[in-house]
């Protein structure tokens, strides 16, 4: 499983947590430090884990394919020391949409995309998929810039959080981290 | 994890297995029986094990979700004593295409939609997701039907695989069961 990624909330790892907020539903516990491991790791010390996959795309079209890889930038940036870590899971209602109607909520209703297209390439975002590998949440997204974005990234969330999209979020914690 | 489902090759089962035919690329070795467990199995006693996950649509829309619910059989019909269970992994370049790509060859090419529908409700179908959970192959379809229908579940198979979307499958294994 080279596509797995372990986020572990302790004592160790690059990332400072500065604080963990929830935004709706339970939050999860406090811890001091983020790891972040990748592949099957068989007995973890940790306070809690977070596991995702990377995986293939699910809403986006070609065209914003394209235009989104022209202009994404990588993670590891040297000056991007603040990062979000965000675990959000949806409504089984939405899980019971057909696919062209969760992308209509998604983009043509709450622009997902195009919403996130205009803080590229400030702010770096890696999505995580953990519905299908039985976790608590169904997404994880990590998010990296440097600290004259974090306005930015604020708005970013303002604008997602207000979106049709979000009504089917029935569970979202905002982790923020520095390293 | 209460939606993935374990397909252990072995001595125990309902299922007795018939034969085992490679289609594309690398088989799995033989097995007498086949046993079906759902969620975590911590020592599986077996010969091979196969598994996947329950999960929502990725490409049907709206109206063929809801046609195919109107006619959809449920699984253990008594006469339905055939079964075939099909794992298959698609080529990199697959989960490389944007999804509206990806449905433009699933659908409006390869019509696998409308052409599954023809033979509804003789062959009862069930979709299991692997590539998320790190497995070898990417999908296993489960497939149960009554023996009248045999002909008609092999005709299926050959507009399925005479499809542009299997261009795109790099292994098939195919494996007959009856009970």
């Amino acid at each position: 499983m080279t596509n797995l990624f372990n986020f572990m909330g302790g004592e160790k790892g690059v990332w400072k947590i500065e604080i963990i907020k929830p935004i709706i539903g339970e939050t999860i516990p406090n811890a001091a430090r983020l790891e972040i491991i990748e592949g099957k790791i068989e007995h973890p010390a940790h306070h809690w884990i977070l596991r995702g996959v990377t995986s293939f795309e699910r809403y986006v079209t070609t065209n914003e394919k394209k235009a989104l890889k022209a202009i994404q930038p990588p993670l590891n940036r040297p000056e991007a020391i603040c990062a979000a870590l965000i675990p959000i899971k949806k409504m089984p209602a939405w899980w019971e949409l057909a696919p062209d109607e969760r992308r209509r909520i998604f983009e043509a209703q709450s622009k997902h995309i195009e919403i996130g297209m205009k803080y590229l390439p400030a702010v770096a975002r890696k999505l995580f998929h953990c519905r299908e590998i039985g976790e608590h949440f169904d997404f994880l997204t990590w998010f990296e810039f440097a600290p004259e974005h974090a306005e930015a990234f604020e708005e970013l969330l303002v604008f997602l959080r207000n979106s049709e999209e979000w009504t089917y979020v029935e569970r979202e914690v905002d982790i923020r981290l520095s390293r």
